[in-house]
């Protein structure tokens, strides 16, 4: 989204959790990694960093210095709340998606994070809606004023939330929003931007 | 903080919670009210976006519009979870602090918004402590990167949580924050701001 947004067009590369191998060239071992000629940048919150920086003609991503500071507490709050939810939300579907090669290393990986089973740390998806809806409040009270999270437009802040819920999207068909709620609309006009750039998206959801 | 950050002066008036009268002018049966000339504002969001519209050439308190729409989700963030913690923590305090003749109608103006007993409502200092920790977690990792939740410099979003602990510092003597904690050394700064004026105020706290 954040490259949609500063009108970059960047070839993507199909990546699995244990082709480290793939991304060795960065020195890292996890996504995302962007190559931008001889820069090599990882960390979405760099990444857009970066951008901003690299690309200061294109429309801004954070809309100046009190919007990036800002922003940055909102990437934390939807790490902290709002992706721990999603995650036990989804957790079944996901790994019912992952690739044969993938599974034994998600498993062990997310089981040692979790210090416990995959199945117990799952929530059952009508309870965990209940708790993402409670946890989505600041947010919905906000979207009720405005389209998004920064004012009229969407900027950095609207992407990191949004990534949220395109990563549940692209595996799971849990509806974790109602179509009343002021954050299902405003991920619709998400999931419309740029041409559909997102709601195209490829999905391991039949 | 507002009124210091553009550099205006006001005439504060004391009020309590049943000295209506005096804001009846206003045609609000609440505070904040501020009087500008011809002007009256109530409602201290509503207060900051007409101090930035009226003042332009102070110094901002939002960094821009991305960062006035960030800063409302702040807003609700702090109201909707900071807030109510800080207020069960502080309430047997609060309540001691009173004026006798406000005492009647807070406890039942608030009972009735609580749905239970002030006595019930309160939380024992060492877990209410704990919840606000807690909650303070996306804060606490913004403020370990940079010094306010926009950046560089304090605007109204860090106004607007500040405000919490001002108002628990006025009347309680808990102590919210560990010395060692990010969010300690930003209230510390923020006391220390405009020549100590929010570590001046005055408070019931002997």
């Amino acid at each position: 989204m954040a490259l949609q947004h500063k009108g970059l067009v960047a070839e993507t590369v199909p990546w699995r959790f244990v082709e480290k191998d793939a991304i060795a060239f960065s020195g890292q071992k996890s996504v995302p990694v962007l190559v931008d000629g001889d820069k090599m940048i990882s960390d979405s919150w760099v990444i857009a960093e970066y951008l901003e920086a690299a690309y200061p003609d294109a429309p801004s991503l954070f809309g100046g210095p009190a919007g990036q500071g800002l922003a940055l507490f909102v990437k934390f709050w939807c790490e902290q709340t709002l992706n721990r939810i999603v995650l036990r939300i989804i957790l079944p579907d996901l790994f019912a998606c992952l690739h044969d090669k993938d599974k034994a290393y998600f498993r062990e990986s997310r089981e040692a994070r979790f210090g416990t089973t995959l199945e117990q740390y799952a929530l059952p998806p009508k309870e965990g809606v209940a708790l993402l809806s409670s946890a989505l409040t600041p947010m919905r009270s906000s979207l009720e004023r405005q389209p998004y999270l920064a004012g009229v437009g969407p900027s950095f802040a609207d992407y990191i939330v949004f990534g949220a819920f395109q990563w549940a999207r692209s595996v799971s068909p849990v509806a974790l929003l109602e179509a009343g709620d002021p954050v299902f609309r405003w991920r619709d006009r998400l999931l419309d931007a740029f041409g559909g750039f997102a709601r195209n998206a490829r999905s391991c959801v039949t």
